[in-house]
């Protein structure tokens, strides 16, 4: 048991233990302050809207396309099934005792088989269930990286990467999207990132913002410099199965043999349950390359918080297998159809180039500044919006990139018909035709500049 | 909107930015380890009890006096009002999306009627929900310590301070507790811990795992060292209201007009739902110390894993609302009631010392090695009761305590009564009076063996 311990204690804690020297308390009054890593926690989103001047136009109703939550406009709804499963649980007075900080046996396994493929088979061992998606992000990240060690997220990118990395101290590099190419990575870039203290490449497919789903010949292309150059994934696959008709979802740990795959997920997004705060990890390593290590580290991380509401987590199995397909297939219709009719109208927009998303609930509009010379950049545009038509769209800054907005495809049609007659209004009042663009403005656009997006 | 950001972008990020030495990656093979958070997240418990040889005696049922679930006997159960209220939520279908990542506001304001009291009066904006206590107490440990410094934490104590402390490398320092004082704080000893580098005082009463209940003399006295000292207090108070008759629960926050204060509670253990994973902190800070940075600073930790389940937090009104005194009265005293049977029939056994528990669930019984030569240790004591008896208590070395161990006292009054019957047999077969005692192992027990404890 002596031994067992031992091999546990924290480095730190020894150190402390050898160091006795205690510096008296110096009391000059009051001085509290808040910690590195809470100050290094720092949410972009929250920090640029809060920065923006958001002030709707009193004779219209406001329309926000700007959150990432499915429910938030009543249309889409949790299946019955779901509801049908929590009030068992709850019925049964089983599960309100605490459970393993990694989850029920039974719900853990109901996870792996509903994330198994032929190619990548799992079992409870290796699900770890999490608060929320950010939860298992969370855990991932600090299970892998040191501080100092630096992780590769996409740009444009969910902020979450960057704001869970940094707090803990490890740098987040951003490898580059390809709008042109419906957002595929731009490969050798994201190579050309990868050192030394390179912990793990996070890829989301399909993606927020960008609403792109990877090809397999894609996907298989990142697996190939991960295994070239070692370095395990973070598979954000949040948004599995959500895909329009055309595309074909691929679990990335199903298209390899070698490269070792955290897959985290949950059922927030095609539940369209959020707030109900219940995430995974999928630990995919055939050939053991986490070793025992990389699996304890994560189960000894779940005991911070001790998992997440075991009522849920008992509801999982039957969530899991009674929610009909119709279910999923319905929220797709609808949303791809609303994806069609945002993508056709915005097309038509002098100024405005919408790429056209394969997946998830998103899509991105780029503006091209040039011809809105009035505004320097999304933010201001954005802002513009606001203030004229009452449509707030997130700016691209806060997914690191810039000139881009990102419309939410979840609202009810007939609110995105308003909303994009009213963002043609917008455009046609403010976009200027070369001719009348002022010959430095239009230099100063097309400069990429760089040290504007940080 | 650029100064708000680059108030906010992290250090560790520019330092980053402007050190663009980049090692390229030299690739031998694969080789994934666990971070140094990962490998530092230690949950002394689990590694105690996995290390025991736990063999229980087949032909007795096994009685776990161990585990400080109350609901896990199936004899106390959630409040009816509480399974109302959550029905109610979802049926609602308005709770499942994301909430504010502190929790919505009417349940914030719901936790801060609840825990005001005439002098420390708060209101929702002081109130942060997370995922259970333990989130709670990871909030406030990570926002207000820094690595390298230290928080004072009380022997014998409830592991998850250390386990929280030391992942982010702060050190955990051990106040002691005096079983002879009913589990009152050794003042001077406190004191005397704390430097230039104490972020925080963590006082817990009713506690885990003695059962004690603070006087308020007392608390007092805790709050001069630290009004004297200038370090604030993160009061664990998750066991509010948890008082046998003949004793007073005084939340800490009543009772100071200048020490700042974060006390933290939930759900957990009064509404006998731990597995809902509903916590709470409460800002008390009346002089404004904490300033907006410790406030902003746990702010943006919450964001992190974006709050508790949302379905939990709209109830929350309700349950605080409607649950009968009854339900909390009925609960007490029937712990009450199985702490005097348990404390009666312990007392009479030689060999063993219980100190009577004025609150919380828990009673530490005290074990005279010397007069148990055949064990070293209270691990040894527990392995053989559990071989011998089949009743399981955990030694008092997960609370990094010496020679106790630790009862719970929700079980079923009959499984209590059974298990004191096998415990008093146990003791009465190993029991050696003083002629008994071999010389050498009588002195080896006398002497406090600190190096034991870690």
């Amino acid at each position: 048991m002596t031994t067992t311990e031992n091999h546990h204690t924290p480095n730190i804690l020894k150190i402390g233990q050898m160091s006795h020297t205690k510096r008296k308390r110096t009391c000059t009054g009051w001085k509290v302050e808040a910690s590195d890593i809470a100050r290094n926690t720092f949410n972009p989103i929250r920090s640029i809207v809060d920065g923006m001047k958001l002030s709707p136009n009193p004779a219209k109703e406001m329309i926000a396309l700007s959150i990432g939550d499915p429910t938030v406009f009543g249309n889409l709804s949790v299946p019955e099934e779901a509801e049908v499963a929590l009030i068992k649980a709850l019925k049964q007075r089983k599960y309100n005792g605490y459970g393993p900080s990694t989850g029920y046996e039974q719900a853990r396994a109901a996870v792996a088989e509903y994330s198994s493929t032929s190619k990548s088979n799992v079992n409870a061992k290796d699900v770890i269930l999490t608060s929320g998606c950010s939860g298992a992000l969370d855990l991932c990240i600090t299970c892998l990286a040191n501080p100092g060690q630096n992780i590769l997220i996409p740009r444009p990118g969910f902020s979450i990467y960057k704001t869970l990395a940094e707090s803990i101290g490890v740098h987040a590099r951003h490898y580059n999207l390809q709008p042109e190419k419906s957002w595929e990575v731009d490969l050798p870039h994201l190579e050309s990132l990868i050192d030394d203290d390179t912990a793990a490449i996070i890829v989301n497919s399909p993606s927020n913002p960008c609403g792109s789903v990877y090809s397999k010949e894609h996907l298989l292309d990142i697996l190939k410099i991960a295994d070239r150059n070692k370095v395990p994934i973070i598979a954000d696959e949040i948004y599995e199965h959500f895909v329009f008709s055309g595309s074909e979802y691929h679990p990335m740990a199903s298209l390899t043999d070698s490269v070792p795959i955290l897959s985290v997920s949950g059922l927030t997004k095609r539940f369209l349950v959020p707030g109900w705060r219940l995430g995974w990890i999928v630990i995919n390593d055939r050939n053991n390359i986490f070793q025992d290590e990389v699996r304890h580290g994560l189960q000894c991380l779940s005991q911070k918080i001790l998992g997440p509401n075991t009522l849920i987590q008992a509801a999982i199995p039957d969530i899991l297998k009674n929610t009909p397909r119709s279910f999923y297939s319905d929220t797709l219709e609808f949303i791809e159809s609303n994806a069609k009719l945002c993508h056709e109208t915005i097309s038509k927009i002098p100024g405005l180039k919408p790429v056209m998303p394969q997946g998830a609930m998103y899509m991105m509009i780029g503006i091209d500044m040039a011809h809105f010379p009035e505004y320097l950049n999304d933010v201001q545009f954005t802002e513009a919006l606001v203030s004229e038509q009452s449509v707030f769209c997130l700016p691209a800054k806060c997914f690191e990139y810039p000139n881009y907005f990102r419309v939410v495809l979840t609202v009810p049609q007939a609110k995105l018909v308003e909303a994009c007659q009213r963002i043609t209004e917008f455009c046609s009042t403010h976009y200027r035709t070369d001719s009348e663009i002022p010959d430095c403005r239009y230099i100063r656009n097309e400069a990429y500049d760089e040290s504007w997006i940080e």
